[in-house]
């Protein structure tokens, strides 16, 4: 086609004018990442650092796996798994050979996973990126307060039809539902009317349920209304919560869940449980479970979702080739959000990120001792010491020191005429600015002595 | 076009299909990962995690900070920076917006990273995959020992000039001269000659060089020697390499490191130093640096080559407006390959890969127990130990001990009715089978004791 041709042409230019260039280049292109993407500088590595270590300690802790999986796949193995959402694939071109996308998400491509591998039973913590062609909004806020929302999507789906919803409405009217979070229900219900075509009394009847927010009570309470307990999928749903909410007092953290019939969760494949776990604005107390109904007050106003996952029971066998399902449950937890409010709290903070973990610098005062500083600095990284060296031939002992203090470096061994005579080090504290004369063969042990939080 | 509207209806016509298969979907399509990509399992993930802690801890030894950039990058950020290996790039499809591709290597996206943020000055390290539209044949070996060639395209550049390589023609020979360690040297001269133009006795004169290994003694004599020495790039490079071995002296590495004449590299940004870490065959030695010149007995062939990097001062000013230069030196590890061996010698040792680091299974022998076994693994979550629990309700007491068995978990604690009336909990070694009963408020402690080493 003539679009690929100029497309071709306009490449080979591209290519040649950057070669005329060679390395004198002086070429006028904007320097960016793509758009939506970012890079990551060593301070915010060091935070994305401490919140993936957090995270990864909990899964650990509770025995998971890890798996990896690429980060694109056949297109046909995306295909029909997202619903509305699917337009946000990004598409590798065809440049012969397969046609591949980038992962959506972490889901699809694990039950594409467990299917090809016939894994029936696994828990996987699974860390790695995923790409949408999306826009994402990052609301930045002091948050201190979480807590999480459950639902099941067939309490929804049996709501929805004992609301009158025809079924094959269901789907789409849950996307509806899923915008509560950020539309009032008047604009939901506008969208559910004028829209999608629902009548304005199932709306309305559908706004009465997805008002109510509680724990174990609600759930019995709906067990016995009078027109939720005309529906089956319903009923089982709302005995699921009731057990989850037992166990969650064996686990202790009722009040950290509240039964919310408002929560929908975008995508289609899930089939049960669903759940999100939420940020509100600091000071303000997560929603009692104790509350009976109503609407959130003003000041409970969520500002964020960290994380949400459910149970996706009907995935796994669209892999299969006989249909097999094999049930899943997960949670997907949002790194960038987390990390956006983490590098917030730094920023705000007085305390200082260090980017690298080195616990003494070699250093000297006085010139031509560079051998001396890479024989020691050699002894030091061979005993498993983090040191460092700069590498200019005869740095100025002062501008030694400012490195340690920008990088937080905690000691430095100074050598001299005369401490090479004497065959000792003169080992300075930054902080202090106090001196010791430490016998040569002794420095490995005082170091280690000295760092051995954060050895 | 044409081609793309085929393409849109083929994708709507297979998600309306998958649509319609719904969670009974029997779709007959092909369960695999895009060619050239593969899965990761629990195992091989233990494997990989270890590799990645040994080179990480390496890089933090050393005092380097880390940072990251998206998978992607637009297309012009690549175009021009890889000569003859531009057209193994992936390519996004156009999707509307920008001109995308996959990430090649790490470093063009570094250079970008430093051109945009205006950095002179760091030692970074950067952990992610890189994506190339190629078959690696991944040898697999035996591979015990290893060793470093070095050379410096000022000296390849230099012998060219000497040897009667016209200037215009010195990548392409270069590209062919890296084929050396994959083709004997008539193979290569052929392609000197026959398809790259070069007369035979330019060719001659460079297989003459090309031959040579040694040491510091070899760089002496070759800014002796009558041709190299009339080219005062090759001087420059050669006095450099005379430099490096005398620091490697003082690291004490000179029996690790190899001056390789022969080796080239096969991206164009290089412009000093080149070196790659090569692995030989088990119980081969190294070729020593006492070696005068000579091609390598047939012994020593390497097998694969697991890193490679060097010198790349004009990649920045690329990217730079005004064409401001820094100077930028890097290495490469081929993670693959290194796991690939790892994963070899995991699979021929007798030893067990654990792939999650439980310190203890909470058990019980008798029914009804569910609720007291996650109330006793929520203490120890909480005390932070790692603790699994199996989710049936009355689990048998051998299939509990046998899932300790498989995964290596070290420690059981049993309950049951005696146990619960007594305050206690019976702790059972599994490699032992030994049980001793612990006072339930000393079980943290007594887990901890047993499992420091895991924990």
């Amino acid at each position: 086609s003539k679009a690929l041709t100029i497309d071709e042409e306009v490449a080979k230019l591209l290519e040649l004018k950057a070669r005329l260039g060679g390395d004198d280049g002086k070429h006028q292109f904007v320097l960016k990442t793509a758009k939506g993407t970012r890079d990551y500088n060593p301070k915010q590595m060091a935070i994305r650092e401490k919140v993936f270590n957090t995270i990864i300690s909990c899964f650990k802790r509770h025995g998971a796996e890890t798996i990896d999986t690429p980060v694109f796949e056949l297109k046909e193995t995306l295909t029909g798994k997202y619903g509305e959402d699917s337009k946000l694939i990004y598409d590798l071109k065809d440049q012969g050979g397969e046609l591949l996308s980038l992962r959506y998400d972490l889901t699809v491509p694990f039950a594409r996973y467990l299917a090809m591998n016939k894994i029936t039973n696994i828990k996987r913590y699974h860390i790695a990126k995923v790409y949408r062609r999306d826009n994402p909004a990052m609301t930045r806020g002091r948050y201190r307060e979480f807590y999480q929302c459950v639902n099941d999507r067939r309490i929804l789906d049996g709501m929805f039809a004992v609301c009158g919803v025809p079924d094959d409405k269901f789907r789409t009217i849950c996307s509806t539902v899923d915008k509560l979070d950020k539309m009032p229900w008047e604009d939901v219900k506008k969208e559910m009317v004028n829209e999608k075509g629902l009548s304005e009394e199932a709306a309305d009847q559908i706004g009465e349920y997805v008002s109510m927010q509680g724990g174990m009570d609600l759930a019995e309470r709906l067990l016995q209304d009078q027109k939720m307990s005309q529906s089956k999928q319903a009923c089982a749903g709302l005995s699921d919560i009731k057990l989850l909410f037992s166990y969650l007092q064996l686990f202790q953290v009722t009040d950290k869940v509240v039964f919310d019939l408002s929560l929908a969760r975008g995508l289609d494949y899930y089939t049960g449980i669903i759940y999100e776990a939420v940020l509100s604005q600091a000071g303000v107390a997560p929603v009692s479970t104790e509350a009976q109904n109503g609407p959130p007050g003003e000041e409970s106003v969520s500002v964020g979702s960290v994380a949400g996952g459910g149970r996706y029971d009907g995935l796994v066998g669209m892999f299969d080739p006989k249909g097999r399902k094999v049930p899943c449950v997960g949670v997907s937890i949002g790194i960038e959000r987390i990390f956006s409010i983490m590098e917030q709290k730094a920023e705000a903070s007085a305390e200082k990120v260090r980017t690298t973990e080195v616990q003494v610098m070699v250093a000297s005062a006085q010139k031509n001792l560079l051998e001396e500083r890479l024989k020691l600095v050699t002894e030091l990284w061979n005993a498993g010491i983090k040191a460092e060296v700069m590498y200019k031939k005869n740095p100025k002992l002062l501008s030694q020191l400012q490195h340690c203090e920008e990088s937080g470096i905690p000691l430095v061994a100074i050598l001299g005429e005369q401490e090479l005579k004497d065959g000792v080090v003169k080992l300075r504290v930054v902080a202090t600015r106090e001196e010791v004369d430490i016998c040569r063969a002794d420095l490995i042990e005082e170091v280690r002595r000295r760092t051995s939080d954060a050895s």
